[in-house]
């Protein structure tokens, strides 16, 4: 047996999410790493040089015999990218990444199936504390749950393993806080740019009040966190807000959320929903 | 001359910005503090005990010779308790503390008005880290921006002096990234306490995704941070997403906020309104 052979771990895509991946994987020492593109990528590069991996610009060229299959492209890709995996090895398991993407668009070609989903937002340059990232999986069967776990461990202190529908429920939970809060920062940056004339007034003015928004639900329930006009109730002030918001899109957004809070803030003080 | 008397200041108003302005100048020992409510309440005990606040529970007993009245009251409150000031000294400056009440609001009777807004969100229990918080100051004259200037800078290292009209703009974005930011956390929280069934998934999860979220615009540009279906144009996701959405509320806001992230996605990629 060739026994300083390390096992192997296959990436497909070389976006954010691959990245972080097969930094972590790099750091722990015990596997070789490979990363493939479906055609040729500059970012691929930077795999090989900075995290020593092997790397290919096909994905005819994949490997037959490694350990884990981890599928990072994006949703729609998923199922085409995992068709190719036709002649692994029968001890492999093919991994999805992706939040919404059911365990069965996995091709069936693949007799070991399993999810590897991180509740995390990833850009290159970010720090990733992996101990505290939350990670889903899911598996086909026994033997491909085991292996996800495994792999999990791995990486974070919080494994949960949920069914692809719940898993659905969690990353739309999780677009909420991240992708809608993010957008409602762009739209207090452009409010900022576009109507206040004061040279020296930025988004970064915000920042400390965003951290500290975030702070709070640390400590307290969102529902308790909540203050402000929508809150307060207070009409004349949510009117002052409408009468200086030109752009449509932001008029309607502000009208929005200040329906849903006034909507949360009744269910949570009649307590008929509220379950905390 | 009374040589060892200290220069006092007066606040009206016991709620969560009292706490925290009263709390930051009692570290400073440089003042005399004085609380005052309008009606009992059980929270003037803690300015006392703990503060070393001399309070009263009735706007009718205010010292007249304090160098500051800050007014922490509810927006709609600000006008009338700042009529109660009528006899107070000349050379007395008379604040109002909050994002959306113009100066021209606070009463005719007060000879020196200023505005001391800190763009903060207020909690009891938080640590506020004030000197890089930024406070907003206005004055009806040189004098009280004078007196205001000098106050804000007890606090921070970030003073910006703004009329009436710019400083309901900045409040309005502190609205959209404080509050209903929040509001989308009720919301994510509300799902998985509803939707969810399996009880290790709660809100606590996201934690660390919201985390990431604060720290990724303290490094780039919020539109550029963006993420997410709506940004990647993926109506198969979207569609997934609202199809497991039951609550009214929630399903217009989802569909509100993708819109919102075209726009501004849009509006950045032709770089037509985009000042950056």
């Amino acid at each position: 047996m060739k026994s300083n052979v390390k096992p192997k771990i296959v990436i497909i895509g070389c976006g954010n999410l691959a990245w972080h991946l097969v930094k972590h994987l790099f750091s722990l020492k015990t596997f070789d790493l490979f990363v493939y593109n479906h055609q040729p990528n500059a970012l691929l590069n930077k795999f090989k040089m900075k995290l020593n991996c092997f790397t290919g610009d096909s994905l005819s060229k994949i490997v037959s015999d490694a350990d884990y299959y981890f599928v990072c492209v994006a949703d729609k890709f998923v199922s085409s990218v995992s068709r190719h995996l036709k002649n692994i090895s029968s001890s492999s398991v093919v991994v999805l990444t992706s939040g919404s993407v059911s365990l069965d668009d996995l091709h069936k070609n693949s007799i070991n199936k399993g999810v590897f989903y991180p509740v995390q937002t990833f850009s290159v340059a970010d720090d990733i504390n992996w101990a505290e990232v939350p990670v889903i999986i899911e598996g086909n069967n026994v033997y491909s749950v085991k292996k996800v776990k495994e792999m999990g461990k791995l990486f974070s202190k919080k494994i949960l393993q949920l069914k692809s529908a719940e898993r659905l429920k969690l990353h739309l939970s999780a677009v909420l806080v991240n992708n809608f809060t993010n957008s409602l920062y762009v739209a207090a940056d452009n409010f900022i740019s576009n109507e206040i004339k004061n040279k020296e007034v930025n988004f970064k003015l915000l920042l400390p009040l965003i951290q500290q928004t975030t702070l709070k639900i640390n400590k307290m329930s969102p529902v308790k966190a909540q203050t402000g006009p929508a809150k307060r109730k207070d009409g004349k002030v949510i009117k002052k807000h409408l009468r200086i918001i030109k752009n449509k899109d932001l008029k309607k957004t502000y009208r929005r959320l200040t329906e849903l809070i006034l909507a949360q803030q009744n269910i949570s003080s009649s307590g008929s929903k509220q379950k905390k």
